[in-house]
């Protein structure tokens, strides 16, 4: 990533290309339609005039494209070909020159000293001082502002005077960088020419002062333009693309599951309906209760609805992955999901985002493995390409996460049996607010001494958990009594990770569905999976919001999401 | 991905590591908790018992974990040294062997001959002769199937006896790779050990006969086992990946753009109501309409919701990263998003992928240049990287659809305006179904007869549409009729991206809300990112569905989304 952001910097020394139309004649009769683009040269299309964006044509080109220019006045004309000119033919998108492009080599900008530049992006502060007005102008690029000095001989000087360059406003800043005097950054922008490009009001609500992140979430629209939001947003795009990098680097195929689904087969965690008996958002608030069609029970008439039947969110694509394991071998999922429950809390969201990979010819081993490789891995790829904002967060978040991000990389998990964990609670020198008892589920409270005090710290696998505390599908082991379960858990956040080895032995999963009095009609083609080839396999699902408040240290999951769905609370 | 695949084979060369498991006495009072850790080596936990797989040991490895059995009668032990080997304590997520591992390479396998190789998969076919039996395995990793030629002597051969191995039925492989006599195949596995993991019952649906794409769609949970949607399933994440590559390359951040939404911001199409006013699947068949609570004048009683207010499924995540990319400058979103709309053809889906960038600081013409850029990068990587399924729907879906696409990516894209395309219309020797005419949207045929007939299958981008047939939000044009809008048009699927450059201009968007009798109460966020800093910025978006569409020829939208939603349909 670093070598792409890094590319495009000459593309502001371009020259704006200018208008070159072709005109192809629709009269000439023996003109085939079909010879029009063997006709067509490329050309560079119009630029549009942006009178009150001065620097704007010197952005990003566009290239690659044809402009037909069709009046049935003219004849066929071809464009010569010194205007195109080869070098201008290219086929690559260009981007403008960004901070993180100036200031995000290891030379920090030095290496560009004396270039004549043209930063864009909003003001966070300014600081008017007797000779010269400094300006720090964040693209979100990167977390680092460019600071731009504004001397009273630049151009545009009477904007800072005039108070339109106040925080929040857009600016477009040219001039040379130079080495910074100050000790926060190596170089600088002196300015030579300053255009506000978009005032901010001065109700605009992210001033200098510290605002509260209670107080950020009524402003979601906003607050990626503050250092936490900006710096949670760029980590939380690495774990995704480091995510979809560890798959596909290990030959997973990533599925789409469904989100709407009238299949009843989770029968656990409450479910959103999904539906269209109520009118569409205009009319919903004014909608009569009655206008719900009924049958002549008095019961909801499901065949009206979209889809004949009722229908929910997903809580989870893994049977939908299975059916695609059996196939492919390795697939994972990443998508949202959806839980209806009434938890406000700072560890749920009613919407959230999940990975869940599924391994065929795979068994409780290969699964601990998998998501011990993937979580190194994901880890790791932010330590080495986010190493601005994880600083920002060891220094302002959680003090020493990227230490112990790294111990996640370099150390090795702890992996005990259920039966172990319990023993080792029983014994720990420790009140529990909730009973240890074997057959009981791991409380937030037990899972936290276990990764935090117990073993210091390090990510610990708990396996082999009761079938009672644990779903329908799972694996019974040998013992009969525990199921080949588990789950990862890391300090703080605790259950990262939560997997299993499916059972594949079709007569057990329906012993176990009919225990549990699930209905094994509706289980067909989960049960088919068992009936044609059925192949031990395992996969698990991380919830995503927890592994970005697991690797920023972010302490509430509303603010590890963009814009978060909580009970009362769907804005945005 | 090519190198990726092919490391691991070696793997299958090691021998299974045994059970050791290390003794931690609780009852040693001195050994404080927090130095349990220090004390546990890396050791590579039991492998379960697989009886009934007997290959299965030889599979992937699990490493990375430490195993710590926790028994208070035994004092703390360490575990030698020489049990663990250095070269054994990987952090290495290892794989199973493969198909493509095998015949993905240059040499299709003939730089494996005479290895010892175990092969795992599902059988497709089943050819009996006199002397020896082939049995065709697929795994799902490549198209091809690996040929497994079994003689009376191998191990095992009693089950191809016993009928054991029919189509549809998993297995385990053993054997020595060699020369393959046919043609179809440069190597085939001389199979020494033959093992049914799982047999397949006679009712499977998808036997050598072909079977319908219709038929196969309500066979949704197998359909990945025939080649069609395994090759769909690949060039599909192939596209996906590819996808992600570009924008992270060219330093785009992902968003989530919410998939739930309160905001009444859109206005276009037909939504699905999110609720929890009727109850959760197991009883909504049961559901009273009387239940769902009403206030007094009747009206549903949004209140007492699970969002306090109705709610709905998102039918765009545009104006949600329109607030990101004016913070970040560049980013993207890829997630699903929804219409309720009654539309059963072969284009539409009630549920579907899109992706839709923003780019900050960018006009028209950047827009069309991403568009551009990201629709070759994709098609040159699915080229790339799925050459053998590439030739397969060259072959059997849509003959010609590879050179086809290697024109998008090497020659330059037609772009002309809207009035052009009219006029162009207008003056083509063909009856259109629907009237052409300054000012109406452009039919699917109109598209279709641009791109396919007018422009011999070159992509096309028209531009400058009239603003009453398209969304407030884009910018007005200088000339007050037109709008910087774009929809770049490919053959066959017709309309696969529509963008526009965004209304910057406070002003200007808020007339046009008034014009359209829009709220703009509910859009006080969208029109903040225009009080506070506006910048001029643009984006697109993608229906995912439509670009494995155009990259794969499949016809049907239903068949190329793993679990298609329509109007009456959501099953699995």
């Amino acid at each position: 990533m670093a070598a792409a952001v890094l590319s495009p910097a000459t593309t502001l020394r371009l020259n704006p290309f200018y208008a070159t139309v072709r005109f192809i004649s629709l009269r000439r009769k023996t003109l085939p339609t079909t010879l029009l683009p063997s006709l067509l040269k490329p050309i560079i299309p119009t630029p549009q005039n942006y009178t009150h964006y001065p620097s704007f044509s010197g952005g990003r080109k566009f290239s690659s494209v044809i402009s037909a220019k069709i009046s049935p006045e003219n004849a066929v004309e071809r464009q010569k070909d010194e205007v195109l000119g080869s070098d201008k033919k290219v086929g690559k998108f260009r981007k403008r020159l960004r901070v993180v492009d100036i200031k995000g080599g290891v030379d920090e900008g030095l290496d560009r000293l004396g270039e004549n530049l043209v930063v864009k992006g909003w003001i966070r502060t300014l600081r008017v001082q007797s000779s010269v007005t400094f300006i720090e102008v964040n693209d979100g690029s990167c977390l680092s502002n460019m600071q731009c000095v504004v001397g009273s001989d630049a151009e545009g000087y009477d904007q800072v005077e005039n108070g339109l360059t106040t925080t929040g406003a857009s600016v477009c800043v040219e001039g040379i960088l130079v080495a910074s005097q100050g000790s926060k950054q190596k170089v600088e922008l002196k300015v030579e020419k300053l255009t506000t490009v978009g005032k901010s009001d001065p109700s605009f609500p992210i001033q200098k002062k510290r605002v509260s992140r209670e107080f950020l979430r009524t402003k979601s629209h906003l607050r990626p333009r503050t250092n936490t939001f900006g710096a949670v947003a760029r980590v939380r795009n690495a774990l995704a693309y480091a995510t979809h990098k560890f798959f596909n680097e290990n030959g997973f195929v990533w599925i789409s599951s469904p989100i709407i689904t009238a299949s009843d087969c989770e029968g656990a965690g409450e479910q959103f309906c999904v539906t269209t008996l109520i009118p569409s958002s205009r009319e919903a608030n004014e909608s009569l209760a009655d206008a719900i069609p009924k049958t002549k029970d008095g019961l909801i008439d499901w065949s009206q609805d979209f889809f004949g039947k009722p229908a929910f969110l997903t809580v989870s694509g893994q049977l939908n992955a299975e059916t695609y394991a059996t196939a492919l071998s390795d697939v994972y999922t990443f998508g949202p999901t959806f839980r209806a429950e009434n938890s406000n809390t700072s560890r749920h969201l009613a919407e959230f985002w999940m990975i869940e990979p599924e391994l065929a010819f795979a068994n409780l081993d290969d699964d601990m493995a998998c998501a011990t490789a993937y979580l190194q891995y994901v880890v790791k790829y932010v330590l080495e390409n986010c190493k601005e904002d994880m600083d920002f967060f060891n220094t302002w978040i959680e003090k020493g996460i990227v230490n112990r991000l790294s111990d996640v990389v370099e150390k090795d998990f702890v992996q005990l049996t259920y039966t172990d964990a319990v023993e080792l609670l029983l014994r720990a020198k420790k009140k529990f607010e909730f009973p240890v008892k074997w057959g009981c589920d791991l409380q937030s409270e037990h899972e936290r001494y276990i990764t935090e005090e117990a073993f210091d710290g390090c990510p610990v696998i708990i396996r082999d958990y009761p079938k009672e505390i644990k779903a329908f599908y799972m694996r019974q082991n040998d013992d009969g009594k525990t199921v080949a379960a588990m789950d990862l858990l890391v300090p703080r956040v605790g259950e990262l990770i939560g997997g299993s080895q499916r059972e594949e032995r079709l007569d057990l999963l329906e012993d176990r569905l009919d225990e549990l009095q699930l209905n094994k009609e509706s289980y067909w083609w989960y049960l088919d999976l068992r009936r044609y080839g059925s192949v031990p396999h395992a996969g698990f699902g991380l919830g995503f919001e927890r592994l970005v408040q697991f690797a920023t240290g972010i302490e509430n999951i509303r603010d590890a999401i963009p814009f978060p769905r909580t009970p009362g609370s769907a804005e945005f």
